[in-house]
Parts: C-alpha cells; structure tokens; sequence
C-alpha cells in the first residue's frame, strides 16, 4: 500500500482590483468595503501555494512532479490573472466579487478539472502577508 | 449552499515572561525551563495567527471582514498582551504558566466568547521562528 | 562626540499601476513595459524600508523615535498612495512613469522635506519581493 | 481532560542528492527527472519543521520540551543527514530515491520510533521555498 | 592584490528591556518612551547580522571562518544577553538605556576587541520585523 | 541631470560543492572546512541578489530593464550553476575553492563584461538564511 503524503509548490501573481457591490450605493460599498472600493482600483502581490494529496510512487519517489504542477499553475492560472486587472481583464470575476476567498475558489475550480482524480488538491492564496485564505478549509 | 473557506489573519506582539512552577525549587525550575527560567524574565516578539472558516457570503465575498477581525485582535488581546509582563501584568497568568501552549489556548478562548458561533476558530502562535503552537491541533 | 548610527522602519502598501509612456505606440510600450503595460493596470503590495543615519541622542539612547517615523510615513506616503491607482489618484504620478525607481524616489522628496535636516535619508522599496530599488544609492 | 494542541519546532540541514532510478537509461532519467538527475548532484538547504500534538501537562504548560524535541533532530535527522550525499553517505537512501517525499517519510519514521506514543507527529520539509511536503497528509 | 569581501552571519536572541530614564518623571518617560516604558518590562526576539570585510585567503577561499565566528557571537553576546533582562540582569545596560541604537553600538564594541584588526565590522540589529538598525552607519 | 538609483533582482539556484585545499592532507582540511569537506559533496540553494546603480533614464524611469537583467542572470549563472556540483561541472571552480566568497565574486566577473559599462555592479548571496557574502564590501 502506498503512503500518501502533500506535495506543494509555491508561485506568485501581481493584479488590480476593485472591491464592490454593483448593486450597492458609494456609501454602502464604502462601508463594508473601506479603501478596497477605490473606484480606480488598487493592487497586490499574490502568493499562491498548491497542495496535492496522494500516494507517493514507488518506482520514481514522487506524489506528482512539481515541474509539470508549476507548467499548469501557469497555463490556468498564472497567464489568466498575472498583471491583470481582475474586474476588467477576467472573464471569472466580470459579476463575482475579487475578494480573497473567491480568487482561491476560482483558482481551485480551474486547476481541479486538469489535475488527475486521485489527487486531493488545496489552495493557500495570500493576498498580503498579513492575510490570506485556504480552500477546501 | 456556501462554500466553506478559512480567511487568516497575521498580528504580533511583544511581550516579557518568566517560566516557573512557584511550588518547585530553582533547581527543580532550572532542570525543567532551563534558561526560560531567568528571574529577571526575557521576552519574545510573538507572531499570531487567527484563522476562522466559514460560509463566503453571496454577496459580500467575505466570510468576515478581517478589518473587523484585526480591530478584535487588538482590543481582546494586543491590548492586554502586547508591551507587558504576562507574568506580572495580566489576569490571565497570574497562576497560569505562560508558556507558548498556554497562551494560545488564552488567545483562542479570548477571540472564541466573541465571534460568531458559526465560524470555526483556530490559532497559530509563533514565539520564536523557530518554535510555535497550533491551537486547536 | 556623538555615535551616528542608521535606524530603520518597514511599513508597505498597496496600489495599482500601469508603466506607459503617452507618446509611444502600443507596439513601443509592449516592447519595453511588457505586462506592465497592460491598460487596466495590475498592481502590488509594496514594502518600503526608511533609513535614517545621526547621532544616538545621549539621554534617550534613540537618533529618531520610530513611532514618529510611523507616523510621518503614514500620513506622507501610505495616506497618499495605500489602495489607490497611482496613475489616476495621485499628483506624483499624473505625468511621471510609476516605476520602483520613481517611486523610490518620490518618497524620498515627500519625507526628506519633513525630517530634521541633521539626518541623513535613505529609501528602500520593494515592489515585490525579487525586484526592489535602493535610493540614495 | 486536558487541552490538546500542536507544538512546532523548526530546523535545517544542508544536502547533496540526485534523483534517478538505476534501471532506467539516461534518457529515460532525464525525461522524469530533468536537472534533478545531473549525475554529479546538486544540493539544498533543507528546511525541516516538526509537529507534535498532544496534551498540555498542566503543571508545566508543556506538551513536549521543545528543547529536548530539538536535540532528538539533531541525533536522528540531522547528525545523519547534514552536510552528506544523501545517495552515497547515508543507509536510508542507498536504494530509496531521495525524493523530498521520500526523505519526509524516512524522517517521519526515525523519530516517530524515539517519541512518546502518545504524540501524534507530522513532518514538513522544505526543499526550496517554492516546494515542500507534508507527511501525514 | 587580494579580493576584498563581506561575509556575514545571523544569530539571535531573546531579552527583556525597558526603556526609560532613570531622572524623568513617569509621565515624562511615558511621553517618549510610550508603551516601552512598561514598568516590568517587554521583551523581543533580536535578529543580528554581522558583517566581517576583509581580504579572501587565496588558498582556503574564507575571509574568516563562519563558524569561528558563530562561536564568538556565542560567547561575546548571546551568553551575555539571550534569555536575559538586559537593565537588570548585564553590567553593560545598568546605567545606558537599552535601545536597539544602543544595544547595537554595544555588540560592536564586544566584537570588535576579539576580531582581528584587519578586518572591518559592521552590526545590523532587528528588534521587531519592522525596527532595525545599523553600526557603523 | 540624472538621479542615481540602485535597482535589485532576486534569483536563486541550487547546487552541490565541496570545500577542500587538494594539497592538504585529510586531518588539515578537516580542521580548517569541518562538515564542508564532505568527501561525498553537501548542497545548498543559493539565494543571489544583482545590484545594479545607475541614472534614471527620465523617458522609461527605468534605471536598466529587469526582465532583460533576469534573462541575463539566467543565461550567465543559472544556466552554469543550477543543479550542478560546482567542483566537477563547472569551469570556474576546477581549481578555485567554492566558498560562498569565490562564488560570489566569479558572479561578479561574469555579470560585469555583460553589463553597460555606466552601471555599477554589486553582488550579494546567501549559501545558506544565515550565511551571506557581499561584493564589491
């Protein structure tokens, strides 16, 4: 039987946005949302950590190989969301909110569909170092 | 159905302490906490963690706003903690040892009495780079 | 005669930015800024250290309290440039490229003009955590 | 009943290894391996935290002397591994691939076998600060 | 000719300190000193760089072995400071306030009798991640 | 005229080396290089810092472009460091030791003859988070 451990690998993107409620008046989106609702948007550097479970093969020692995971990590969500304006440049976020936790569920949902399925897979995204967000929790 | 993440938050504090057990002999102290032991106390820049999961709200995108969360963390435990003594100015090691542990199971039942009762708790409290606490494991 | 000694204080901010000079062609802006060209902007979490060089005060042992130092830098330099677009919400930055290095330099002119001419300045600024910008060299 | 939480204790060590497997040709190493089978080695500085859950002692405030926990790395993990050829100068990765997984795994095993049963143990090693591995996942 | 190099090493300590003068009234030491007046005492996790430039030997490729110079620190400062209350518990902080300022000049003064006259020595002292400072400036 | 900035790239590779003079005997370079004359070879990831002073050009604000610096500092020294053994695979270091400080200025000479004649060059690397070399001192 193999022992299934987490393998993880870490990568970065920089990208605008803006956080509001389209429906919501200035002085509501100001309110839940303080300076993170200035209309001409701000930015950050966004850590991403991807985690896959599973069992470790025998013959060549890995769970998945972290090169391979960093290629994907590009193609679906680096080259999507890298120097780009969340609100405006992305189809994911033109009605759903940029907010921490919905960036690392939509980067969850975009690498879950390419990864095998005996991999469990969980997202750590930090927004600044002083917060971040984990999905599944 | 929402979907459930963990949102985490990073605060720190600096603070002086002394491990002891005050029915033991010095050589007993010293055997057990070594140099943790000074009489004179020594001190620590602590690093905190919080971490609460819960539902993303539909129409917010949060599952709760860490300013509010960073504003909680000051009044229930910078404000006690940070810049004292844990040993001589704070209720809660009078008689409580103020080793690592213990201090994040206080942070932890400190935060817990004011959160929603829907969002799970959880506390990470580094002493030193080297050495930190889980809470709960 | 009094020792002179450098004390430091990191602080950091968030903003958007787009690098872009108005006169060139797209073609010429994508040659030379690349993805930093892109015309919704993208954005960082800025790091920024504040070195000030002088004497160590002989009754108070400090050269500058940083707690001032906080303070100047909070309302000199996060209060203009924290979660705003720096292109469009600034009056450094309506003509003048937002690259690091003009950044760097900004903030330099924005504290120099407040502090006590006996200190010497010097601005370190991370834009993320592999490119940074030193001024005065 | 008492507390139960996690106490982490953070070390390194310095390594020489090459991954390959011994019945594949050359081509087939490079394929899997790519750099990482350059048959000369390369090396990392390994950043290795150890996890141990279990209940507070109530009269010290301890789970685990932390002290203690640091000099049983150093006899296990470290006086092997440190400064070594993983593939030549240790037994543990004569015929097993020093994978990060697999040196996970092999650290797990060398002092799950010196600790207190009652302590729940998990290992994570950083091979750089891009990649790591968790064990039990 | 020879190359001429700095070499450094990180090593670190943990202390408590007040900051106050001995002459001034409490409300003058509160005015300056703030929360770093705490009458018993705060404390801090200090991370130390210091910095050897010197001449590379040609044949072994060292300016000074890091290692010796760990040991020193060893000696000359973290026997003297670690775990230790720096105004009660050392001669060199009975009378001199224990800023990092201070501090810093202080471990310069200790190193700089034991190293050899050929080389020169620079300290960089953090007190917090935000606070740090450097000697000679 | 110009203003003078410094402008950094981080970058990183990993490698394998071994610290030893041929003409001494065994108990000589055991003596001056401890653990480091592993027969066997030990590793480490280099983390390096390129420093490069100059003028703001005023059209880009650009001192030199990173994205070109990154390139060459992959072409010059990743592309001949990473994932080797230092000793038995480069040119640099068949007869010259492979001390942080040799590897430190043969970075040096290599980026220089690259780079415009007008920017200054300085080097910084870490062998390991506590060891670290700076060139030119």
């Amino acid at each position: 039987m193999s022992t299934i451990v987490t393998v993880c690998r870490n990568e970065h993107f920089n990208a605008a946005h803006r956080l509001y409620v389209k429906d919501w008046s200035d002085a509501q989106n100001n309110e839940v949302f303080g300076k993170c609702n200035n209309a001409n948007y701000h930015g950050h550097n966004y850590n991403l950590t991807v985690e896959l479970t599973g069992p470790i093969d025998e013959q060549t020692g890995y769970v998945y190989d972290l090169k391979l995971l960093s290629d994907m990590i590009k193609e679906e969500v680096l080259d999507k969301f890298d120097h780009k304006n969340l609100n405006l440049d992305t189809e994911e976020f033109k009605t759903l909110i940029p907010t921490a936790e919905n960036i690392t569920v939509v980067i969850y949902n975009l690498l879950r569909k390419k990864l095998p399925e005996h991999l469990a897979l969980r997202i750590k995204l930090y927004e600044t170092e002083r917060n971040f967000v984990i999905y599944p929790a």
